[in-house]
C-alpha cells in the first residue's frame, strides 16, 4: 500500500469514527433529556419514605409506581456468585498488559451479570497499589502504576458498560470503580487503615485511574473509600464527592457508599454523633446509595426511622434526597430496567458458557510471568521428560464444601469446576509422562510429615513442578499480614525439594508480590502465575510445556523482606531514589521489579527514535523502537514506555510509565513500536495544581522492563 | 498558711513577674532597634560580595568592617566535639519526662559551647518520630508525640538559648530546631526518604513542636528538612518558610540550610537547572545561610561565584541579599559577638567540668526504663550476690583510636571518660562481688566463639547482666536498617545464658526500639537504657543495685517485629484503632508501649476528678488526680493526661497527649497532681485548619501509661 493511500483511508476512518461519535452524542443527549423528564415526574408522585427506601441498598421495587428493582453484583474476575465464569484475579489481569483482554473478560462478566438480573457491579477496583505488600488487598488491584490502573480501568467499565449505542443497553450493567479515593496508602497495609497524603500525591498518584474512568469511559457508579482526606471522610467530603469528582471530572452518575461506611462516621470516624447526622452528611456531600451489606444494622442506612422525621422537621434537605433518588431513577432508566422483566435465572445458558470459559483460559495464559529460567530449563520437552513430580500445597485444591476455590483469589463465585496445576498437567500429558504428585505440607501449620513422600516424589521423577504460594486464606480483603514471606513451612520444602537435586521449576500461586527470596536464589526456574481463574493449570501445564511462551509483566514490585516496604518504582529523587540513602542491612532495591518478566525467547531493542526531537510546548511527536525477536520461538513483549521531565517547577517521580504496548513476535521478526509524546505524557502537576508542559529537557525511556538496565534512553526537548 | 495568703502571694507574684517580663520586652525592644539601627548601617558599607559572604556556613569574620567570625557546632545532648561533657541521647532525654533536666543540660552545653566560641548549635531535633524504627535517627528525637517533643524542645532552646535578660547573653547561645518540617514521615525508615503527608498531619503532628519553639522559646534559628512538602522541596517552599514559619509563627530569626540542601535543589530534586537559580529559590524563599560542610563543594553555597553575578544583572534580588545578610548580623550583635574577644580554647576550664559531668550522672539515671521485673529480680540484693556475669558486646567499650565511644549515640563528642556497665558496676561493687565479664559475642557478625566463654561465665556466678543492643555503627544518621530486630547473633547469646537457668538481666543499650521478641517473653528483668551518656555505667549499676530505682517511660512504641511498622500510639479510630483491622498473623499491639515503663515500687491512682465538669468553648478547668507510693520504696512516676474529643467535625488521633508531670513518692506518700484543660489542650483543628474547641463531650484520661489498661478516665462536658 503505497503511502498516500494510507494517509486517506487513516483521514476517512477518522471522519468517520468522528460522525458517529457526534450522532451517538446526540442520540444519548435526547434521551438524557427523555429520562429526566420521566424521572422527575416520578419523583413528583413519589413519598419522601419511597424517596428513601430508593436510596437504599439494591434499590428495591416500587409496586405502586412501578419502578423495578435494580440489583448489585461484585465482578472484579467474573462475578462473585454461583456457577459463573471466574476469571484471573486483577493482579493477573494487570500482569497481561492488555487492556482488550480486560475489555472483553468484563463484557463476559456483563452478560453473565445481565442472565442473573445484575445490573450494578462493584467493579473494578481502580486503587493503585503503592508498594506495601502486607495489604491484603493488592490481589484486587491492577498494579502499583496510576497509567496502567488506568488503561485496565478505562478497558474493564468499556467492556462492562458498553460504549457507544450499547452502553448500558441490555448486554451491559453499569460499574463502580472504587475507592475513591487513596484508599490504598494506609499506613500499615491494614484494609481500613489509616491513610494520609498530600494532595499532589493525590492527584498525581491516585486520581489518574478516576480521571479516566469518568472522562474516558464515562463510569456510571462510583464508591468512595473508608478512609478520610485531610481529617475529612471521604463518605462526607463534599471537596472530593462534589468539587473534584463531579465538578472538576465531571462525573454524572450515582455514588454508593461501601459497606456501612455512611454509618461510619458516627461509629469509626466519630464525627457526628447520631446516624441521622451521619446520614445527612453522607446526603449533603452527594453518597447517593447507602449500602449496608446484609442489612444486619438497618440503623445505619438513609432508612426512613433516621431520615424521615429530620426531613420532614427540615424540608430544605429534601432537594438532596429528590438530588440523590433522581440519580438512581435515571440508572434504572438507563439500564432499560422500566422496560424489562426480571429473568428466570435458572434456566438461563449464558452462565459460564463454554465460550466463556475458553476465554478465561486465553487471559490465564497472557497473565503468566516467568521470573527466571536459568540454562532454559523451561520449557521442559514432552519427549525427554518421562516422569514429573508436581508437588506443593497449592498444586491441587479440590472443590470444597462451602464457599469457593481458596486458589481463586478474593471476590471469586464459584466456578463450574477449577482446574488445578496436577489437573492440567495430567490432562496434557496422560498416557506420555508419568505424574508423581504429594502434597507436601499445608499452605499453613508446622507439620513436616508430608515432606518424606515429597521427596521421595522428587528422586523418581525427571523434574519437579513445586506449586506454592498464597490463597484466600492468607491473602485478600481483610487478610493482611506483617510478613511476606511464604506462610508455613513452604520455605523448608522448597529447600528439601531442591536439595534432592532434580531440576526444580517453582510456580507461585499467590496474591500478593512475596520475599521469596531463596527461591529466587536458588531455583533454576520461576512462573509467578497470581491466581489465573478456573483454567489456572491448563494455562500453567501450557507454558511448563513450551505450549505458551509467558509474556507477562509484573506490576507490583516484589520486596526483599517486609522491612523494605513500601517497595515499587514509583520513587522520588531522594535520598533513596538518587542512591545515596541505603538500609545498612539490605539492598534498596526490589527482588523483581515492576515491569520485569521473561520469555522462552529473546528480544532486541533499538535506540528509539522521535519523530520530531524538538517541540513546543503546545505540540506532539512520537517515539519509535523496533524490537526483534532474537530466538527461536514465537513469543510476546511489552513494550514500556517511561518519561521523565528531567527539571520541572516540582518535585517529581524518577521516572513514570506512560505507554506500553503488548507485541507477538515470530522468530526473526522486528516490529517498529511507536508511542505518543505529547500533553497527556509530558505534562507536570505545577505549583498551582495545574496541568502544565514545562519548556525543558525530558529522557524518554523505552524497553523490557522499568529497571534502568532494561530501558533505552533519548532526550526530547520542549522549547517554549 | 491560710488560702488568704495563698491568694495574696499568688497574686504578689503574678504581678510581678508581668513587671519582670513588661521590662525584659521593653528592654529588648529598645535593644532591638538599636540593633537594626547598627546592622543598616553596616549594610551600607558592605560590598556584594561580603554580603554573600556573610551568608556562608560559619558566618566569617569580616575584617575590615569590624564584623566578629559566628562559629557553628551541635549540641544534640552536649557539644559534639573533643573532650565534651556527653550526656544522654535525645531519646533517653525524652524517657525522663522532665523538661527541667533538658533545660539544664542545653544551659551547661552553652556554657561548654562559649569556652570553644561556638555560638550558635544545630539543635534540638524537633522531629516528631512517626513509628518507624527503621530510621536511624529515632534516638535523636525526642519521642513520637508532638506534646512531649514540644515540652523537651522549649527546655532545650530555653537552657541554650537562656530567658528574659539571660537570653544570648555571653552564658547563652543560639538554638536551631530542626528539621522544618515533617522530616521523619519518610515513606520507607530511611534519611532523607520521600515524605509525604496532607496539610492537616503537618500541623497536628510535626508543626506543634516548632509553633512551641517559636512562640514560647523564641528560638533564634531554623533549619528545613532535605524533603518536600506537596512536592516543593522545604529549602524553596515559601508557604512553609514565609507563609507559616515567619507569617503564622512569628518566627524572627534567621533561617539555615541543612548541609547542601541549596544545592540539593538542582542535584537532588532537579527542579533548578543551575546552581545559580538554586542559590535565588534559597534565598527568596527566605534560606538566609547556606551551610556546607567542609566546603569540600564551594559552587553549592552562596558563593559569588554563583550570585554576584547575577545579582549585578539583576539588582531587583539584592534585597533578599539584604534581609538575610540583616538577619545573620542580628544575630551576631544579639550574641554580643562584636563586644567580645575570641577565648583561649585550650586553658578553659569550663568545658566539661566535674558538675558538669555529675550532672549527666543525674540525668542517666532519670533515663532508665524498667520494662519487666518478674518477681521482682531487680534490685540485686549487694549482701546475697557473691559473684555476678557481666556479658554482651555491649557491656564495655574501650576508648576508640578515632572518633567517640560508639555506644553514646550519633551527634556525640569524646568525653574525657566512658564509665561502661563493666566500669560501674565493678566501681560499685568492688572487694564485695566478684565479677566475671566475658564478651559473648561482637555485635555485628556470626561467630559464636565467645559463647563458651560466656556460658561458663554465667553458670559460676549467682546472676547474670547481659548487656545487648545496638551501638552508633547500627542506628543513627544514615544508618537505617530493614530489620530491627538484635543484629549478629545477640539473640542467640541470650538464649544460650538464659539456658544456664541462672537469674538473667538484659540491659538494652541502643538507638532504636528494637523487636526483642525473645528477651521480652523469656527474661524476667529488662532495664531499657538507649544511650545514657559519659556516666552510663555507674547509673545502670545504681538501678540494678537498687540505688536508683528506675522511674522512666518509653516515648516511642517497640515494634513486635518490623513488619509492624508504623507503630505509634498516635493512631486514628480506622479499622485498626477501632480493634478491627488486624495483620492475620501477628498482634497488633506494641510490644512496649508509648508511656510505659515500670518502678520498684507500685503507685495506686485515683479516679481523675474535674474541678468543674461542664466548661464553656472558651473556659477552662483542671483535672486531677491523686497517686499513692502503694510499694515499700521511694519511687518516681510519671503521670501522663491524655485528651479525646469524643465527636468533632474533623477526623482525630484517639487519644494525644496533653499533660503529664513526674513526681517522687516515699513508700505510703499520696500526691495530687494537677493538670490543666482548656484552649491549648481541647482544641482541634477543624476543616478551615482553624484551631476550635467544639462543644460535646472529652474522654480525658490520666494514667502511667497510654495502653487503655492503664488509664483512668472521666467525661468532661464543653457546652455552647
Amino acid at each position: 500500500m503505497k503511502f498516500s493511500r494510507i494517509i486517506i483511508l487513516t483521514f476517512l476512518f477518522f471522519i468517520s469514527s468522528l460522525c458517529f461519535a457526534q450522532t451517538t452524542k446526540k442520540a444519548s443527549k435526547q434521551e438524557d433529556v427523555e429520562i429526566q423528564k420521566k424521572v422527575k415526574h416520578l419523583l413528583r408522585q413519589m413519598t419522601l419514605d419511597e424517596k428513601i427506601a430508593e436510596m437504599s441498598q439494591d434499590a428495591p421495587a416500587n409496586e405502586r409506581l412501578g419502578i423495578p428493582f435494580m440489583k448489585f453484583g461484585e465482578g472484579l474476575h467474573g462475578l462473585w456468585y454461583d456457577g459463573v465464569t471466574v476469571y484471573p484475579q486483577a493482579i493477573a489481569c494487570g500482569s497481561t498488559w492488555e487492556p482488550e483482554l480486560v475489555k472483553k473478560m468484563a463484557s463476559q462478566t456483563a452478560l453473565e451479570a445481565r442472565a442473573l438480573n445484575i445490573t450494578h457491579c462493584y467493579s473494578p477496583n481502580l486503587d493503585v497499589i503503592t508498594g506495601d505488600a502486607r495489604y491484603g488487598r493488592v490481589e484486587e488491584s491492577y498494579g502499583e502504576d496510576p497509567y496502567l490502573v488506568s488503561r485496565m480501568g478505562v478497558a474493564f467499565i468499556q467492556g462492562m458498560q458498553g460504549i457507544g449505542k450499547e452502553r448500558l443497553d441490555k448486554n451491559h450493567v453499569i460499574s463502580t470503580a472504587k475507592h475513591f479515593i487513596g484508599y490504598p496508602e494506609n499506613r500499615r497495609g491494614i484494609n481500613g487503615g489509616f491513610s494520609d497524603m498530600s494532595e499532589r500525591r493525590l492527584r498525581e498518584v491516585f486520581l489518574p485511574p478516576f480521571e479516566a474512568a469518568v472522562k474516558e469511559a464515562q463510569v456510571a457508579s462510583i464508591m468512595p473509600g473508608h478512609q478520610d482526606f485531610n481529617g475529612v471522610p471521604c463518605h462526607m467530603n463534599s471537596w472530593l464527592l462534589n468539587d473534584v469528582l463531579r465538578g472538576e471530572l465531571g462525573f454524572d452518575g450515582f455514588i454508593v457508599s461501601d459497606n456501612n461506611d455512611v454509618g461510619r462516621l458516627q461509629t469509626m470516624h466519630f464525627i457526628p454523633k447520631t446516624r441521622t447526622e451521619a446520614a445527612i452528611l453522607g446526603l449533603k456531600a452527594g453518597v447517593d446509595m447507602d449500602l449496608v451489606l446484609g442489612k444486619v444494622l438497618p440503623l445505619y442506612t438513609y432508612h426512613s426511622n433516621i431520615l424521615k422525621d429530620t426531613l420532614t422537621k427540615n424540608p430544605k434537605l429534601v432537594k438532596y434526597v429528590d438530588l440523590a433518588t433522581s440519580r438512581i431513577l435515571t440508572a434504572k432508566y438507563k439500564l432499560g430496567l422500566f422496560d424489562s422483566k426480571l429473568k428466570d435465572v435458572k434456566k438461563d445458558t449464558i452462565v459460564s458458557k463454554k465460550e466463556h470459559q475458553e476465554f478465561a483460559y486465553e487471559m490465564a495464559k497472557k497473565a503468566i510471568v516467568l521470573l527466571k529460567n536459568t540454562n532454559n530449563l523451561l520449557p521442559l520437552d514432552r519427549n525427554k521428560i518421562k516422569s514429573l513430580a508436581i508437588i506443593g500445597p497449592n498444586a491441587h485444591e479440590k472443590k470444597p464444601a462451602n464457599g469457593t476455590y481458596s486458589l481463586l483469589g478474593g471476590y471469586s463465585g464459584l466456578p463450574p469446576y477449577y482446574v488445578s496445576v496436577l489437573d492440567g498437567i495430567k490432562s496434557k500429558t496422560e498416557g506420555e509422562i508419568t505424574i508423581n504428585y504429594a502434597k507436601g505440607c499445608d499452605l499453613g501449620g508446622t507439620s513436616k510429615e508430608g515432606f518424606e513422600e515429597a521427596i521421595a516424589a522428587a528422586e523418581k521423577s525427571d523434574a519437579v513442578v513445586l506449586v506454592v504460594g498464597g490463597s484466600r486464606k492468607t491473602c485478600g480483603e481483610g487478610v493482611d499480614r506483617s510478613d511476606v514471606d511464604l506462610v508455613g513451612v513452604q520455605n523448608d520444602l522448597v529447600e528439601a525439594i531442591n536439595k534432592t537435586g532434580k531440576p526444580v521449576i517453582v510456580v507461585l500461586i499467590n496474591g500478593r508480590p512475596l520475599s521469596v527470596n531463596y527461591i529466587a536464589e536458588n531455583i533454576p526456574s520461576i512462573l509467578e502465575t497470581w491466581y489465573l481463574g478456573m483454567r489456572s493449570g491448563d494455562a500453567i501445564a501450557d507454558a511448563i510445556f513450551g505450549d505458551v511462551n509467558p509474556g507477562g509483566k509484573l506490576t507490583v514490585s516484589f520486596p526483599r523482606s517486609v522491612g523494605q516496604i513500601p517497595v515499587t518504582y514509583l520513587e522520588r529523587p531522594d535520598f533513596i531514589g538518587s542512591g545515596k540513602g541505603l538500609y545498612s542491612d539490605s539492598d534498596k532495591s526490589p527482588l523483581f521489579s515492576f515491569g520485569y518478566g521473561l520469555s522462552y525467547t529473546t528480544f532486541k531493542y533499538s535506540e528509539p527514535k522521535f519523530e520530531k526531537t524538538v517541540i513546543k510546548a503546545d505540540g506532539s511527536t512520537t517515539v519509535s523502537v523496533e524490537v526483534t525477536n532474537t530466538g527461536s520461538r514465537a513469543g510476546d513483549e511489552v513494550v514500556q514506555m517511561y518519561v521523565r521531565d528531567d527539571f520541572a517547577s516540582v518535585g517529581r517521580y524518577l521516572k513514570m510509565l506512560r505507554g506500553f504496548e503488548r507485541i507477538a513476535l515470530q522468530p526473526g521478526e522486528t516490529k517498529t513500536v511507536t508511542f505518543k509524546l505529547g500533553f497527556d505524557e509530558l505534562n507536570v502537576l505545577n505549583q498551582e495544581m495545574k496541568k502544565v508542559v514545562e519548556p525543558g529537557t525530558f529522557t524518554i525511556s523505552v524497553g523490557s522492563s522499568s529497571r534502568n538496565q532494561d530501558l533505552k534512553t533519548a532526550v526530547l526537548t520542549v522549547s517554549k
